[in-house]
């Protein structure tokens, strides 16, 4: 099987910036190609992700917009919205395009504004969030996103006996992971006592179980089998698997095992040909510590039910047996809705390069990445590995 | 080369409805499901497109909701978003999927509530619609897409002499055919007078010269080259080309040319290995009079600058010399944008199979369908015909 690869990855800084989105896009996007050491003109088509510009600023049908802002007028773009998992999307596309023939050197990213340069307030960006939950049997109730996780997880509480104490051990880890990641939007570290003592935001989850809104973009370039070759350290993309769930939370079977997750995992381990022990690390979608802990079992690298005993015991620490989110996850490096997911690629790249510094995971060579959207609704699940 | 054909084809009447975007989509899909004779569980995937549904009524995410709505729950769905060309460029990335040998049977289509059953009043829908302009360079100037299509067609009179009687033409043959058709927004025919008397709505558009609002919804069913003989009357893709211009309208070199239209029309022929002279008709993206003149020329069926005497000498008729939005176009069929370019495909469909009753183009075998977003930034051209 002929595999894309990934030969150049950057991502601006997450936080809070005042540039306009292709200016942000341009920073990510041009930084990739000078890590690949690619010219615009050599890219043959973008694959880009943007979840809310037209609810946030009025701003749609940006593939165009930003394909000119960084020299590429003309090249077919196509612009992906899959609520938090749009840009790991917009990478599945682009890997079938470059994997079934049809391109050789592509541009992959996302980037969006979420915080209030675009001239809204918290409420009203959190009444634009909720818009992927379901408008007639959820967004009539009030629900926004940390209900729908909280939910989630006093259902793994009470099936599991996972506790709030447990839950902010993922905030403590993640925190401390992103304090080593200079393109974090937190660089603070956190403990289990004051995680505990943060105002409740929805029960189970307090102030620290939450990730930030965050501006910001990511990119990759994204290469074919053959081209591969000629590029310094080049990452495999062994497979990417892609599911969905029924949204509304009341109509899941079984709301905490994210089932669109384990079918997504499937396909990607199926795919590289390996399974949840190969893997050395892991990217996954903490929008909230329990998202984490539901994601770490779906993904099969901890036994279903000890996510949280796991996060406790340091199981999934950079120096424990499964590593998750060393860059810090989106609780720590924070979560620009359009960009996150091929952010989780930048993070595989530069760490199965050698190059994540003081937070490198030593002799990494495979790693999954997993970005959701919406009600756990869609699940990509992205498989990398150093070249053979 | 393995070419994807298409099977099975519906849409909703494109007029004015007030059902959700789930149960509109819903009707096109089951329609083109059991006009097929597949069942929902045999589709591997949804490729799906809808503009403006965050900004419209909140409701984003729709992939997986519209998806469980038609029996497809867990499927992989991507939503699609470029301005007007949507549901084309869905349906590009589909067949690069199911030609690429990733699917075999997919599902593709687009939904849009443009009424004021969302709630909005035609002044807020038509900032909506602006949204696709370039946010920083354009909207603040106030103009709004019938100013967009305006200045391209005024250019076009003052280098080739077009007149508003001709566009007075292009409106009266295509209200001709929509009434014609019985899934259109407009039943009624109009004439030159008529439109000339009507109020100018951006000079030289006048109310005839323009596209309706519309809801509705449209969908095909895709399947491989080596399934789809054993479907009745499957109608081959035979090329999709796509590319991209510089969004805002001062920056373009020529804008009467339209330049993203003719490098996909070029892409779209060469992979179909046609030109302009084998197509039987055109399904053209007629937002405004001036959009189907520039694009009869684009697409090469008309000589460049001919365009507004050819619609008004009767050349693009049902019975001209090569046909031109024999549906009755975005003019008279409507446009529902998300829809828009799906509901192109199912014009070519339902005439390649000569199913068209009383607008059926005798003997068509091959013909094309343009479909632009925007400041005609992004313009997807697609060539199908008769399988042989």
């Amino acid at each position: 099987m002929a595999r894309a690869a990934v030969v150049g990855a950057d991502m601006t800084r997450f936080g809070v910036h005042d540039r306009p989105m292709q200016e942000l896009f341009g920073e990510a996007a041009l930084g990739a190609l000078a890590d690949a050491g690619v010219e615009p003109g050599e890219v043959e088509a973008l694959y880009f992700g943007n979840a809310m510009g037209g609810q946030t600023e009025n701003d749609t049908h940006l593939g165009p917009k930003v394909a000119s802002h960084v020299g590429m007028a003309g090249i077919p773009v196509q612009r992906y919205e899959d609520a938090c998992a749009t840009s790991a999307n917009a990478f599945k596309n682009a890997v079938e395009a470059v994997e079934g023939g049809v391109h050789d050197v592509v541009l992959v990213g996302g980037v969006e504004r979420c915080t209030p340069g675009v001239g809204k307030d918290t409420a009203e960006m959190t009444r634009i969030f909720a818009s992927a939950s379901h408008r007639q049997y959820e967004q009539p109730t009030g629900i926004t996103f940390p209900g729908v996780f909280a939910l989630f997880t006093k259902r793994h509480m009470h099936e599991h006996g996972t506790t709030e104490e447990q839950l902010a051990h993922v905030a403590v880890k993640n925190h401390g992971n992103g304090a080593l990641n200079p393109k974090a939007h937190f660089g603070k570290q956190t403990t289990v006592e004051e995680a505990l003592e943060g105002p409740i935001v929805a029960d189970p989850f307090r102030l620290m179980d939450c990730c930030p809104f965050s501006d910001g973009a990511s990119a990759v370039i994204l290469v074919s089998d053959d081209l591969a070759d000629s590029f310094d350290a080049p990452v495999d993309v062994g497979g990417v698997g892609h599911a969905t769930d029924v949204v509304p939370l009341a109509d899941k079977e079984v709301p905490h095992v994210t089932q669109a997750a384990r079918d997504a995992a499937a396909q990607a381990y199926e795919q590289a040909d390996t399974s949840a022990g190969g893997m050395d690390f892991a990217e996954v979608h903490d929008c909230f510590t329990g998202a984490e802990v539901l994601a770490s079992e779906a993904l099969g690298l901890i036994e279903d039910g000890q996510g949280g005993f796991a996060a406790a015991e340091g199981r999934t620490a950079r120096d424990g047996e499964i590593p998750i989110n060393p860059s810090g996850g989106l609780k720590a490096k924070g979560h620009p809705i359009g960009a996150t997911g091929t952010g989780q690629l930048v993070e595989l790249t530069t760490q199965l390069r050698g190059d994540a510094g003081e937070r490198q995971i030593d002799g990494a060579e495979r790693a999954v990445a997993h970005n959701l959207g919406g009600d756990a609704a869609t699940t990509v699940v992205t498989v990398m590995e150093v070249r053979g």
